[in-house]
């Protein structure tokens, strides 16, 4: 497709934008009940194109990883036409007021959340995201233009032709939802700055740095997860153990897996061997400094050096290191970490709020797993990536991580230029947040 | 000053945010206490500073308007101790719990406002700003790279000096405020994405394009202002008059005046003789559409080219256009508008509300004047600017614009894999939006 078919592509999600940003709540919720529709019908033609696309994988013997990710047959498709479902049952995120504010007799500001606008998702193998975050997109009324990993393409083109079906039998626009198939039309899609409103690429960090260093539509990025536990003087020891055994190997190739473990130097005695032993036994190798192996199983650790400290392993291996105080372990982790997620393990209180404030991480824990952070496990319904930006969106992001607000105000005949006149103050009164009805 | 130096400002600006953000509200109360005192204590020094700006203005023949926006004596350091006053009077921003959520027995997600952490802002000419946009960080827990214009620069190093000495004075850290004194330093600090996460350019299209070009730090851009009033065939023509007057000309240097007046074509041989009238003796001169010409006053009206309707005059000059139907005039909007502030003068309420919901601009307003369209009339207190960004903070930027949230989880031991080993569903309950007390 030529540069002119990318500008055209960008000017139908305009607009089609535009009719979106008006839809009622009902007839966003037609078109996801038309989505799910459309999918349960075309079932066969969907996990026909997935074979093909598995076929290929196998056939240029890419990683069985790989082809799990793209597989979306069986409990998947279920599991997909479910997840539908629960952004439907979602209530309508736009219209909400956020604020209402008396300035002057008569005269009544309401700051009201709406769409963005126009959505341009970048995402990676597996294809059921893009029912995910199309099904996303059409409940805050916003366009997308979707571009999926290359392996999927067979199964994002099925999903999307089924997505535009549902949405076109529900009165809305088909152009709500678009795909691009080429990396050639992504270059083109970022010089759109008239037309998108927002880029989310989810992938590597060379991704998100690819498209922060090509465009100048915001970028809602996903960088490293560099996760840490840090186990305080007042932990104890079980949970501790329990925590940083789920955080570290519940699933190692994930953002929210944690890959540095900080201890607290007073209890590393009591506390290492026992966590050491737990780790081992899950098949996690650690790195260690000085203070903290001769603590750890010596078969299964060997001798950290300072990159460790700063890795996303994703792996079965974490870095461990001792700490004097909760305050060294927030500089650390401040300093070391990607600011994704970070857990504190303390019977003490304050400590965990000192932790908590700290901290300056999307995700702060007291006594939890890091594999919490999720949009799916926070009650988003669905989940369009994690954001560490601190802009936007952070942490986590759904529906709402979708919308900006617009203040509307409402007059009769209200001017500057009478109230500089006449010295009328402003009240600045906070009013019921219910919009005047037509 | 070298690179290495912005580089040294720029990790001491982050340092200092980290304090910042464990800061209560009380302590960043007293540092706004400190600043106001110190500026009050220092107003001869500051005043001395801004009268060799003056006249270095005065000596290069720069334009009345510019000396008269760097003037920061008398009422106007009053009102700059009073802003200071006023922001420190708001609640604190910082903490307040915006989600409440059960995920499991025992284990509570909260999203809580923090600050951003480190915000660059670059504004012209007026020095007072410098002080309004560091009480709003201050008071958000941010920390702050200010760079003015040029032509204020000994008011400006005066007037941080003071901020700074406030500051330090409550037990906060100085380098929570620093001045950025050169172009070339900018383009350094564009390059520090690592240390600084916002930044909000205040002044020509041209500047807020060169920054978006030139980095990867997010920006709150603050662009044209192409503000329209549409005239409904519904709408009472007393008060269209007189919102299209002082929308047009009550200050015609600012980004929200109107620069298109579009008028329903039924009504345009009542209205726009009144209109037409009302603006001529406010010293407006019209372009007009073929249609709309006739009824306009011939001595002030000339034929409109396509350009006016893209135009921001910020003159007393408007572009005049008959529009069918409130449908037509949304697009006109849409599509010519800067998505800034825009105003329906109608009767009909169903007529408005249609309006509202369809013009995609961060300010829609129903018989009101455009130039309501601030942080001070909308009850901020100060403002950083007006956003006309789609993401993070949109139309007037108050201290909300410069908190972002991060979550907090506190559980009780809580890990991902007995969830799912013992199959134990999400509670995803509202819960009463306070934190646990330590």
């Amino acid at each position: 497709m030529e540069s002119a078919s990318v500008e055209e592509l960008c000017i139908r999600a305009r607009r089609a934008g535009q009719v979106m940003q008006t839809a009622s709540g009902k007839m966003k919720d037609a078109a996801l009940k038309g989505v799910r529709d459309a999918l349960e019908r075309q079932r066969s033609v969907i996990e026909e194109a997935n074979r093909r696309d598995k076929e290929y994988a196998n056939s240029k013997d890419l990683s069985m990883t790989l082809v799990k990710r793209l597989d979306l047959e069986g409990p998947k498709f279920d599991q997909m036409l479910e997840n539908v479902e629960s952004v439907m049952r979602l209530p309508d995120p736009v219209g909400t007021v956020m604020m209402a504010r008396k300035l002057l007799d008569g005269l009544d500001l309401y700051r009201v959340t709406c769409p963005i606008g126009v959505i341009n998702v970048i995402f990676e193998a597996r294809p059921e995201a893009a029912v995910q975050i199309a099904s996303l997109c059409i409940k805050s009324g916003n366009a997308l233009l979707l571009k999926g990993g290359k392996e999927a393409s067979n199964s994002n083109a099925a999903l999307v032709e089924c997505i535009r079906d549902g949405i076109e039998s529900a009165g809305l626009p088909r152009d709500t939802v678009s795909l691009i198939s080429s990396r050639d039309q992504i270059a083109e899609v970022l010089k759109m700055d008239r037309y998108v409103d927002l880029v989310i690429p989810r992938g590597s960090n060379e991704l998100v740095r690819y498209i922060t260093d090509n465009t100048r539509i915001p970028v809602l990025g996903h960088a490293d997860g560099i996760c840490a536990v840090y186990v305080d003087k007042d932990a104890d020891v079980d949970k501790a153990a329990k925590i940083v055994v789920d955080s570290k190997s519940q699933y190692v190739s994930v953002c929210n897996a944690a890959e540095t473990l900080l201890v607290n130097r007073s209890v590393m005695e009591k506390q290492l061997p026992v966590i050491g032993k737990a780790l081992a036994e899950a098949g996690v190798t650690m790195r260690a400094d000085a203070e903290t192996l001769p603590f750890l199983p010596a078969d299964k650790t060997k001798s950290a050096n300072d990159e460790d400290y700063d890795s996303e392993f994703l792996d079965y291996i974490i870095a461990v290191k001792a700490v004097d105080s909760v305050d060294e372990a927030i500089a650390h982790i401040n300093a070391h970490g990607s600011h994704h997620t970070d857990c504190i393990v303390t019977e003490n209180k304050q400590t965990a709020e000192k932790f908590l404030a700290g901290v300056d991480s999307a995700n702060v824990y007291h006594n939890a797993s890091t594999r919490f952070a999720d949009g799916f496990r926070y009650g988003f319904g669905a989940e369009v990536g994690v954001s560490t930006c601190r802009t936007h969106s952070r942490g986590p992001v759904g529906v709402e991580g979708l919308l900006i607000y617009k203040y509307r105000l409402y007059g009769n005949g209200h001017t500057v230029g009478a109230m500089v006149k006449d010295g009328i103050p402003f009240l600045h009164k906070d009013i019921d947040p219910a919009l005047p009805q037509p």
